[in-house]
């Protein structure tokens, strides 16, 4: 019998409503006995059935609800039919060569994220009660779509708030782990055993296709740059030149090698540099490019850093625009979800107001729709994208 | 030499901030002579320059500011300057064949639309003040972008804040105003004397072509698919069977005519039914479709009208919801300045708890490029789009 927990009278809407979360604070009482990884369940004040979840009593998301039907059973079938689900998803709304394949709350497999590299898939585990099911996800993987190899990279940090240990390695045979990918036509290396987070940022694909059209015969730089992708597709699209900047000397020679993959290093040069050092000196020094790129990392992972992260973005995108051409274009991005829309909005245009500049929005994006946004829950969006054309 | 108005301390800011409209109630007072329709220069109550602009007391939109740049005549080079700003742009970021040219105050020409229907012109003036320039505009299109045609279609009730006449005719030489044009792939007649607004509605391009994905093998219901434009769209990416309704038999007409044009008459059927009957009945039967799109007319066009046009939004998106089969895709829209996006996202939310379905967001977009945004003046962003998933 699975353990029953009751949630304060006012304080099950949100769950009710169809958030997955369920926090330390929301819990009154509890009927039966539980090891935490445990599937429980949760009703409201009234002793309605809510939805049932994995315990984890170490973290403040207590239970996390993966299915709100009362006799639906969690076992290699429902895992099958989550995965399966996934996939047909994906399958209607994008290329799939690479893609994103559960996107964990989003999908309803709370707590997991795994993105397929061809055939190779990458999983990140984040909460204790999804890590039991590694093993049976893995087999779905190799035996029902395919996988030639399965990489762990569960080494978030926020798994120490669940008392957990950062874990990664093969949970296949194992592969070489420098995989090969194409996306929008630009071919790229994944690290999937040293690159950040899975290896590659998925979640920006559509966003990349989009800058093609600006592109073209432009003078191009690409700050933050990273594994050099919007740098990579700013040259396929035909721009005359291209300047992508990173603090790491490792993302530099990573971007470089990319770049060399796709014979495109006479257009796309790298250099090392701290974008918040060289933007200011290089903006004051009147330096101009037809389009800036900024898709910085995410300045604030929390609520409470929120006002660092806020200059953080302000200071970028000031010197940004400023180092734009009259006409030319600004792509800017925030991947933090406490940046929301319209703080990320109102943080613009600032920067606009202090650099003297008019902008108009070409048009504004999300992440990828393999990164579907759940409405229930707020936390599964994240990514804002602007086109603008900084008059 | 142009009379100047003083604007009030305080209340020049916006204006100052690179809004192009300045009221009634922000000028304290003027030196010189003028009369309606006449530029006019604008400064703050330290006497610095804003802009200049023409002016209509009439209106409570007084002065529209054309330049920041005090030394720029508003002359035919002035407009020769504007409307090859618009097209280069224009020519850079979307596919030129149809699409709007000029969209007033977002392209710095306050007061007027010119929308491209192949080589056919169509032209809104909004205001008095750029009525007066009609002839140079024509004259512009004509002898230096080749267009074989100009219409007026000034008779939107706007112009009637500025106590002007509503106008329509030939600008050119008569021609037939049944054109044809093309849109990802689809051909449709444009009614250029008697369309609604300019006779098509060019801000939703892209946003069609989005549905396409999820378009193969689908029966779609198109709730006011006026021209059949949305319909169509997902007639020619493969759906199975397309069902478009609409109040109007006009528009069922002229729906019916354009899946002719396509061969797509098996496949695209029109009715005639009030969405606002229609919708509440079918889904107490019970019916069903794997997408539903709702891409209503704007409910409200003034800030007052907002209470009974959020019932609007609710009624038409609950009952949409309710339609779609799980795991299928609801298509919703609204082109209302007023019902900014978070009010239009949190009736949504409203809908989909009242429906008891879960939303996933696969894209949300705004108005097409060629209607840019432009950040200091609000009323140029009224499209948001969504596509959702409904679980």
């Amino acid at each position: 019998m699975a353990a029953k927990f009751y949630l304060y009278k006012g304080r099950s809407k949100r769950v009710e409503k169809g958030h997955p979360w369920v926090y330390t604070d929301e819990i009154e009482q509890y009927d039966g006995d539980y090891t935490n990884g445990d599937i429980v369940e949760v009703y409201n004040f009234r002793g309605e059935f809510i939805g049932k979840g994995y315990i984890n009593d170490v973290s403040k998301i207590t239970i996390r609800i993966m299915t709100r039907d009362i006799d639906e059973e969690i076992d290699v079938d429902f895992f099958r039919r989550r995965l399966s689900t996934a996939w047909e998803y994906r399958k209607k709304i994008i290329d799939t060569s690479s893609c994103r394949f559960v996107f964990g709350e989003a999908d309803f497999l709370p707590g997991i994220v795994i993105d397929k590299y061809e055939d190779y898939y990458v999983i990140q585990s984040l909460a204790l009660g999804i890590d039991k099911y590694k093993k049976i996800i893995v087999d779905i993987l190799i035996n029902e779509y395919g996988a030639k190899g399965v990489y762990e990279r569960s080494d978030a940090h926020v798994r120490t708030l669940e008392g957990m240990k950062l874990e990664s390695g093969f949970l296949s045979e194992p592969f070489d782990t420098m995989v090969q990918i194409v996306e929008n036509g630009v071919k790229y290396y994944v690290d999937i055993e040293a690159g950040q987070k899975t290896g590659f940022f998925l979640d920006q694909k559509e966003n990349r296709k989009a800058i093609h059209k600006i592109c073209k015969g432009a003078e191009v730089l690409d700050c933050f740059t990273h594994t050099g992708s919007f740098a990579l597709n700013a040259a396929i699209a035909g721009a005359k030149s291209v300047l992508g900047i990173d603090v790491s000397q490792h993302a530099v020679d990573f971007a470089r090698k990319n770049a060399e993959l796709n014979n495109l290093s006479d257009i796309a040069k790298f250099e090392c540099h701290n974008a918040f050092d060289v933007l200011p000196a290089w903006s004051k020094e009147g330096r101009q490019f037809d389009v800036v790129i900024l898709d910085p990392p995410a300045f604030t992972k929390s609520r409470e850093a929120i006002k660092g992260a806020v200059r953080g973005y302000r200071e970028i995108n000031l010197r940004g625009i400023k180092m734009v051409r009259p006409g030319g274009f600004l792509v800017t991005a925030s991947c933090s979800h406490f940046m929301d829309t319209e703080l990320f909005s109102s943080t613009i245009t600032q920067a606009a107001f202090d650099a003297r500049r008019t902008l108009r929005q070409v048009e504004f994006r999300t992440q990828a729709p393999d990164h579907p946004i759940l409405w229930t829950s707020d936390e599964s969006y994240y990514l804002k994208f602007y086109i603008f054309q900084v008059i």
